[in-house]
């Protein structure tokens, strides 16, 4: 069904592709692009085609930067021997928010899943390996999410890189949480991992 | 703080602008964009610009097309004496998606609000004035808002029509709707506006 011009529609499509858009939302969202045509849809619009023209994948880490290597694997300063392994370049962003971790990153892009047929060869673990020697890694710390596939990928990373100290961040009750909201899951570990104050 | 670099910062801030995306969604988005840069973002990136340059508001009625007089505005077959008067263009879109009404539309671009300083002059109300004489209109059908800015501008068109016969939809049960989820204002419309079988 045709919403005012088919370049209208075409566009509706396209948007209704992005993660937490439906097709109810994206015609929402064209229809403000449009009413702000000068302030925001052309704005909007090169800031695409710059993204889309300069973003790349680090062919390092995974990251997303604008050259062959990202800024991270670039920086001289980023070279501590660490490096924090994460599912995904959201993730790495997350750190780099809570801006505490002063290593390098690697970005795994998912996690091993038999259903999936996601072995060890698609998620950059081989060049995890390569880099251990490469940049002289003493300590992989994983960063990767608490479910069952993250820590089926953590262990299989733990057993797979000898001579080099694998940790992972620790579990237990999130800043701010209350007891009362936590799963039976977290509340085990945050009092399997308890601290003499 | 920085997400890879600037160029990648200022798209996620101008997503983030878009009504339904906060500042974690329109990181998502982005993410999602760059990963498939030649199927969606590039692709989309062109669809807004196109966009941009052609779409503009009809002169006669406010809905969206791409020349100074909208397709429905033009075409012959549409002028049947009647006119439905929404809010909005998103109210156009979605009686046009329903196909029943075979009329012209005249988007007001909101409601009255004595709250907002909104009035008539605000709303192309004295433009429905001028098109009721030079189209000869003979009905005009409001389908406007069941909110309390809505009925107001609803009973402010009706006086202010002389000569028109004005009606407006008819409140009731949603079709697939059930009494049990349906608030008491409602019922009380349905009932009081009951059909005999």
């Amino acid at each position: 069904m045709t919403q005012g011009t088919q370049d209208i529609d075409d566009l509706i499509a396209l948007m209704a592709k992005l993660p937490g858009l439906g097709p109810r939302s994206a015609r929402r969202a064209v229809l403000h692009l449009i009413k702000k045509r000068g302030r925001l849809l052309t704005p909007l619009a090169e800031s695409m085609q710059k993204v889309g023209a300069t973003a790349r994948e680090c062919l390092n880490c995974g990251n997303i930067g604008t050259g062959d290597i990202c800024d991270i694997c670039t920086s001289e300063k980023r070279a501590t021997g660490q490096i924090c392994v994460v599912e995904d370049v959201a993730d790495l962003w997350a750190m780099e928010r809570a801006s505490v971790f002063k290593g390098r990153y690697h970005v795994l892009g998912g996690t091993l899943s038999a259903l999936d047929d996601i072995g060890p060869e698609e998620l950059r673990i081989p060049k995890l390996r390569d880099r251990i020697a490469s940049e002289g890694i003493t300590e992989v710390i994983l960063a990767l999410g608490a479910t069952i596939d993250g820590q089926t990928t953590a262990h299989y990373i733990a057993d797979n890189l000898p001579g080099v100290t694998v940790t992972s961040l620790a579990q237990g009750v999130p800043v701010g949480g209350e007891l009362d909201y936590l799963d039976d899951g977290t509340i085990t570990a945050a009092l399997n991992a308890r601290k003499a104050l």
